[in-house]
């Protein structure tokens, strides 16, 4: 095998040890870029209990597994220890593990994990070519640092909902879990900025006296992220009004519109894509003092008299229908599908959709994202099963010097949590 | 200065240079996060039309310098060159601007680069260290590539309306363009992590034949992001009811409430936290009985009970009181803030907002996004200001090898723009 084609089929991250000591989305979402990316990710989950994530589960045969759904679509590829880390043995293996990482992932509340033993201020002293990212909903200082954040509460500080706002313009959550996802997204990239810098550094020769220590905020990624909305105000000190659910550009051609089934989105921008629509309404069969009218109204941006006059068009197909009929006349439009039906739509491409089979449970197999980008050079590596809490407890206990002899002491006084009776199933 | 603190105060894509070649937001924004994390990043810009983030101004006094806000919230640091990419001078120059490059980004319709002269394909075929970055709706290949996309179409097509729908079941379409930024940050994590394999194949002393394209698909990134909204579908064919602007968790005491003076998030997923709210209501006075039929109504989980209970309490305060109360009670809960309101709140925090002076225009200073999460390290480069359009020009095309007397010809035949006068102002 040539050089070329090794480093090729290397993903990106292959070479890369994480350790994930976080809970629920937004770690966790983290350390799964991460993993599709290649790396090796160990959880570190507790022995007396299951993180909420997969104990939320809707088939009541994956309930046996503790692999909730939501768990299953960002764990893939992932391997699991389940210990208690107040145990002066577990304790002491924990360390070499992160000492042995290039990546502590936790999102504790700040001074957690140091009350726990591993202040990541000491870590990165310790152990300078590691990476320690802390995840957090305010930051690890200031005066919000410590408080108690939800997605939905931080939709609210950072003034996402207001953005959302419904047409009474009351504040409205955003239908999903957002920020958990932009937070682990935005954590998964300082992680590979801080890769590459250490790698970079070693390139140019230099040796490093410490680590480095990631502050990612929750409230921090929702405003970054949410700049368009306050981009005058920061700017120019002008509020610009709510957009609500209609369109940013205010062009009244532009909105979500009934049909006879489902609801269509229509964005026409530009005096060129308004022509494209008046021009498909005439190929449809619109009398051509009807299309002078509307092309009239799109004039004075007539927001509400354009939308009487399309409702009884629309109206006449389906939401899938119009979707077809504008792409051939190039309007940009799109039935508003729901999430189940977007997943149909796409769940076969295997570069964006890798197949796990849960092997270690009922034997079915799941399409889960992937990177969220395909590569001409290899991307994904092969991804095993979520996997089960502690299902590698063991393995990786013993890979962190700990004996069989120190490992059935720490089974039988239950600090360490394995999910098959001792010898009942091999282990690498 | 010791190589330690040497390493330290180089910001992590130091050295790294950025040809990007995009419009209006998402591959504007992966460049941005870039240029934040300290990558030099050259914007080429039309010589003769001015991108519509440019001339989208609400302040008069920018207009003059096509300095829109919107532009302004994600130009910083950045250089630009304007001009005629079809001029064969000017060609020649780009294709030397590019192989000097690190990394290209562009988010033209499939084919349009190649057809500009700049097939990705041959780039990276010719350039084994290049790595180039496509931004498109729904990716190079497959039936859907092509098709034009918005944010907004973005949306319907991917279930994200749906999973925002409004209480009467109508999608809705999320109220800021958040495809847009994810896609440019799913875009700029790409690119790290392929500058980080490239620096990896370097210390392994592995030789590249070809260099890297990524393809960036805003369809795909939504549905990555939105996995939990489909989660129990994909895994066991049970469809989640959508959860509207209430609660995931579906807690009678998760929801936003009105108040006196401004909506109030509240999030209760736990009985911990359940029992924190009792306990503020009675610390606040509430009568013994009434807190009891409350945690009665709790338990049944009731939810239009629990909200007719809350609405004549909640009343008592404003959002921004009660935001203070329930802190100290330690129930998660923030007022809905503006998106300006939110900005204010934060913007004085330098490591996270730095603040740019746009001495090219009327000289006023505005804080910016950063990078969205701080570091123990160097984090984040002095920033200029968001520049003029082909303010750079002459810098850029003359490092590309075009002398003065080219320079000098491609200015009066329009091939290249430069935003003031010929010596009038001397450039680097």
């Amino acid at each position: 095998m040539n050089q070329d084609i090794q480093a090729a089929a290397r993903p990106p991250l292959a070479g890369v040890r994480i350790v994930d000591w976080t809970h629920i989305l937004a770690g966790p979402y983290a350390t799964y870029i991460l993993a599709v990316l290649g790396a090796e990710v160990i959880r570190i989950e507790r022995h007396d209990e299951c993180d909420i994530i997969r104990s939320t589960v809707q088939d009541p045969k994956l309930a046996a597994f503790e692999l909730g759904e939501g768990f299953v679509m960002q764990a893939a590829g992932k391997k699991s220890i389940a210990v208690d880390a107040r145990d002066p043995e577990v304790r002491a293996a924990l360390g070499r593990l992160i000492a042995s990482a290039d990546v502590l992932v936790e999102n504790f509340r700040p001074g957690k994990l140091a009350s726990l033993g591993f202040d990541p201020q000491e870590l990165v002293e310790r152990h300078p070519e590691l990476i320690v990212c802390s995840i957090t909903g305010y930051g690890q200082t200031g005066e919000r640092a410590g408080r108690r954040a939800y997605d939905h509460v931080i939709q609210a500080a950072s003034g996402l909902m207001a953005a959302n706002a419904d047409a009474q313009g009351r504040p409205q959550r955003i239908g999903l879990p957002i920020i958990d996802y932009a937070t682990g997204t935005q954590a998964a990239l300082g992680i590979i900025a801080a890769l590459h810098r250490r790698a970079r550094d070693r390139l140019d020769g230099q040796v490093r006296r410490r680590g480095e220590w990631l502050d990612v905020a929750m409230h921090e990624v929702a405003l970054t992220l949410s700049a368009q909305t306050f981009a005058s105000h920061a700017v120019s000190g002008i509020a610009r009004k709510a957009t609500r659910s209609t369109a940013f550009s205010g062009n009244p051609l532009s909105g979500t519109f009934e049909t006879a089934k489902g609801y269509l989105a229509i964005v026409c921008n530009s005096e060129a894509q308004n022509s494209a629509f008046l021009r498909a309404m005439r190929a449809d069969g619109v009398e051509a003092p009807e299309v002078e009218r509307l092309a009239h109204l799109l004039r004075d941006r007539a927001v509400e008299d354009v939308h009487a006059w399309l409702a009884p068009v629309l109206a006449r197909r389906e939401a899938v229908q119009w979707e077809a009929f504008f792409r051939v006349h190039e309007v940009p439009a799109a039935e508003a599908l729901s999430p189940a039906a977007a997943y149909e739509a796409v769940k076969n491409d295997r570069a964006r959709w890798p197949e796990v089979e849960l092997a270690n449970a009922d034997g079915r197999k799941v399409c889960v994202p992937g990177a969220g980008f395909d590569s001409s050079l290899t991307l994904l590596p092969p991804l095993t099963a979520p996997p089960l809490r502690g299902e590698h407890t063991l393995e990786v206990l013993r890979g962190a010097g700990m004996d069989a002899r120190t490992l059935e002491s720490a089974l039988a006084r239950g600090a360490i949590r394995h999910p098959w009776p001792a010898g009942e199933r091999k282990t690498a």
